[in-house]
């Protein structure tokens, strides 16, 4: 590489992607400068101290003057209220960019609030952990990962150079990177994220309350499965409501299909029907095996989460 | 130890766990002998090949013969059948025992097949990987993982001593074991493994089958949460429709309970109500913390099943 790809870029909002951003961005040497906002005194007193920004401000716009890309990192229902804010800052020209986990919305936000001089090209990094704030980044964070951005309807060559550059700036940190409408973006995460998501946190909700089995026996046998639905649920409470909110529709479509399958499935358990659940099972498990095929998990029982205090391939599943 | 906590152990039906249960006992010296029986020949020319059993044979009567404990470790609903078959090699005064994760239908069921003159102590060990067959097996399956027994009501000295024995033997295996009544444990797992294990099988499901989005792009983008549900969802499909069935009243129960909650969920979401979501996000964020505090996961970030692929924390989580 001849030089960072980004002279300065601004990240509005540092939790745990804004930080990874930077973080990987300062790795991969493509950035030159890193200026941060951030409206959260605490988080901003922890930038300083992990000492990766250049710039520390409570102020969006002071942060992003300067920067040839801004990178909006704030829960998705923050980034209208962020764009403005951060709108008197931003030189005509730069690229301006999001990590919100739904697309449509952001993408309107976005395009409501800024100058028609800049060039809007939202994103969304499918990577995370359940943990949040400025100290819970790392520069490995989008390695292998895909990176989907949605650009806007547009075939001017700035536009393109600036997606293409961005496109360059993600790979750089690691990611795949794909293009995509918005809406069918919000469809595909609907279903392999929000859905997900939303069903581990009703499901935890739900032996929270249960009679006849305390909180205690809950999580002391929760090996058995429900712990995988434990640490999805733990996910930052502001992000994920926003994220349902904002992509409304897509969930309630997809959960309405889930609820359909699902009193089917419950109608075949109350009649004794061994056959239809068979069925399903096979398939579901065919449909792991082609996750696998796919490479996007090794086949091979892997030394898992509980490595380390139990030397054994994936013992926190199933049988149970 | 001054000697095998069971001379001869015979082990009808030897998959994931039939075949764990040998390799643990052997590593920990606690049997002398070990007899396989199973109806498959595959399964009994893997054993072979194996090398782990001192007999191998299709007759679980002949395998039984001789033993001072039997594990019936073949899938909930064949547990009878089983049973019925090795009746006849059981000597009198003897354990029987078996690993389903269903354990009122199976008592009831080991009880009717069995003569009385054996002490059939049920278990349940809350272990297992998405893998299956003879192969599968590891000795450190149970390894800090609890084993459930679910005596009968017998208050006599030969029982208590046989439930002692047995305890001693999972104990030995690694296993932290717990007492409790059978109709108690299935409902503790029909929250913590069966309603989890049918939600996951639900979804993957819905998804394959929506349109507008391919089967790839499900596949491709699932590490935004749906691929640990892909992961219990390709559990052994035989196993979980006999669960499903033997534990139909209170699967059927708590998955009342889930539908109900998510109904009130789905009205949040299609209403605005972000207090309401945030409410709930926050709640079971605590649970997952419960469950680090209690020692059943680590709080730091671990090298997940994905760590060989990328070093970082936890990739294939959330923030999606």
């Amino acid at each position: 590489m001849t030089g960072p790809i980004y002279a300065r870029m601004a990240v509005i909002g540092c939790g745990l992607i804004g930080s990874s951003v930077i973080r990987a961005a300062r790795a991969a040497g493509a950035v030159g400068e890193v200026a941060v906002a951030d409206a959260s005194e605490a988080a901003r007193a922890q930038v300083v101290e992990l000492g990766y920004a250049d710039r520390v401000t409570a102020d969006p716009a002071e942060a992003a003057r300067g920067a040839d890309l801004v990178v909006f990192a704030v829960p998705v229902m923050a980034m209208g209220e962020a764009a403005r804010a951060a709108a008197p800052g931003l030189a005509p020209g730069i690229t301006v960019t999001d990590v919100g986990s739904v697309k449509g919305a952001v993408a309107e936000a976005l395009a409501a609030a800024l100058p028609a001089t800049v060039h809007i090209v939202p994103g969304h990094p499918i990577a995370g952990t359940e943990q949040s704030g400025p100290d819970a980044g790392f520069a490995e964070l989008f390695q292998n990962r895909w990176t989907i951005l949605t650009p806007q309807q547009r075939t001017d060559a700035p536009y393109q150079e600036a997606v293409e550059r961005l496109t360059d700036f993600w790979t750089a940190l690691g990611a795949n990177v794909e293009l995509m409408d918005a809406s069918h973006h919000d469809l595909v995460l609907a279903v392999t994220s929000h859905l997900p998501h939303l069903i581990a946190y009703n499901i935890v909700g739900t032996a929270a309350d249960l009679e006849g089995v305390t909180r205690g026996e809950v999580m002391k046998y929760s090996a058995g499965g429900f712990r995988d639905f434990t640490r999805i649920a733990a996910s930052d409470p502001t992000m994920w409501r926003d994220v349902f909110l904002a992509n409304k529709d897509a969930v309630l479509e997809t959960l309405g299909r889930f609820t359909e399958d699902l009193q089917a499935l419950s109608r075949a358990i109350r009649w004794g029907e061994g056959d239809k659940l068979f069925e399903l099972f096979s398939r579901t498990r065919d449909i792991r095996r082609g996750i696998i095929a796919a490479g996007q998990e090794s086949a091979a029982p892997n030394f898992g989460r509980d490595a380390r205090a139990a030397p054994a391939p994936d013992t926190n599943r199933q049988q149970s």
